[in-house]
């Protein structure tokens, strides 16, 4: 089951289930507390949408605008650093999972621009899986970690390379730089989510391609290791990091110019698309 | 003028105007949307507060259990490494503001717990001015940054040492780490926050000493800085960072262990104390 958060052809902020083109909206049939995607995972729970999936179809796939599939998360944290490929392009060597946090206003949806800050010419690219959370939980065994997860999604986690430090915070809050969708794909469909082949594309060319497998720090140690810190909440999302090829360490180094198209492909979960345009003056 | 947030002593979650020893209830005498202190200042701004100065006091400041002065910052954005005595306590050398992180369920208030991690014993304090946002802005120039001030306060940034890393975000979100408080004291009775004394005391004893003309990155640098790659938006609370004389960096290292209570008092602003704990089994 894929859910997905869009405005309406009306304008209207809603979320439903992808039928084939068609879109069910769930928030014209559900209760006032679950007015977008991560209330209803919180009310109700990702299973929940499956009561509708005979319902007929209210829009098409291409009469509505995507928002970010988790607009306003409680939480975003990002795991850099996570593919051995990736730490060797940065000269990694520490053991403990890199973390960092994204605010919620440097998303951006599926289809959506992707700002390059007019203050820098290091804008990069960062084909990510993410993790969205479905049940709360404080020191999760790594055992029990996959049922706190809702489901699976792509990032681009644009990264403003010469604000990002050791510290990452001024390099990933950029306004407009976290392309986060298509959709949110249900855990029913990604069997296996550490084996999940992850392409990144600029302008049609594959610039990242990896295995999910070559995680250093699996998905089940990354939600114990946050959750030891920090508490999770339905709606919380996780970035798993991304794999090397990233444009700082190509040689020559590759950074986003305006007017490219930037999108990042998983398997089983789908591909988002982002074009790059400059920041408004 | 100083304002806070408290329980009632009904238990009811309210924010008011300290006079004397007394607290003049400010959200049952506004609208239904500004139940918190956050959504007075983002709709009203402080300064409305002053039109409430000559009702009569509705509750003893001995009868409320404080608040975290805003419970739930959009954002909480810290400074690291801000005065040249914690600097050299800490090698460091980069030129770039040392920005991480703080989401807003690390939190305590005034005369609350500060709880001691069962996984680490280095728990240390970090006294800090902090400054309450009060009219949003992106690219704020330094010259206009002070107009987007709505007042300071204390924060003592407790940090998880092992933990804290080059990237800061796990050693500085565990749960009730982060005192704020007692209240928050308008920029009229801070005509100077750069010539403010800041002393953190642990059981009685000073363990730091500093003026805030010692930063590093002024005030007005920090949030020029900070609004360049995040909006900021009323209510937003920016830690500016500890001077030298934590735990860590002392010989013989002193951590924060169970019974002790720590302080930091800050020249005009006021004296915020917390009790550390154990974490609950």
């Amino acid at each position: 089951m894929k859910l997905l958060s869009y405005l309406t052809p009306e304008g209207y902020k809603s979320y439903g289930i992808l039928q084939g083109e068609g879109i069910i909206d769930l928030r014209s049939r559900t209760d006032i507390d679950t007015p977008d995607l991560k209330s209803f995972i919180r009310e109700k729970g990702v299973a929940a949408a499956e009561g509708y999936i005979r319902h007929e179809t209210d829009y098409q796939l291409s009469d509505i605008t995507f928002l970010p599939v988790i607009e306003n998360p409680g939480k975003i944290l990002c795991v850099g650093m996570n593919y051995q490929t990736k730490r060797t392009e940065f000269s990694i060597t520490s053991d403990a999972p890199t973390i960092f946090i994204r605010f919620s206003d440097s998303q951006t949806a599926h289809l959506g621009d992707i700002v390059k800050p007019a203050l820098s010419d290091q804008l990069d690219y960062e084909g990510e899986l993410v993790i969205i959370i479905g049940k709360a939980g404080s020191n999760i065994s790594e055992q029990d970690a996959t049922k706190h997860i809702a489901g699976y999604s792509c990032y681009m986690d644009g990264s403003v390379r010469d604000w990002q430090h050791t510290w990452f915070t001024a390099g990933k809050n950029w306004s407009k730089t976290g392309g986060f969708g298509p959709w949110l794909v249900s855990c029913d469909e990604v069997p296996d989510p550490q084996k999940l082949q992850l392409k990144t594309w600029l302008n049609g060319e594959i610039v990242q391609q990896d295995s999910t497998a070559n995680m250093v720090h699996s998905i089940r140690k990354i939600i114990s290791y946050m959750s030891t810190f920090t508490q999770l909440s339905p709606g919380d999302v996780i970035l798993t990091g991304s794999p090397g090829g990233v444009g700082r360490s190509r040689n020559p180094q590759v950074f986003l110019n305006i007017g490219d198209v930037i999108e990042v492909e998983i398997e089983s979960v789908g591909r988002l698309t982002n074009y790059v345009v400059a920041a408004s003056k």
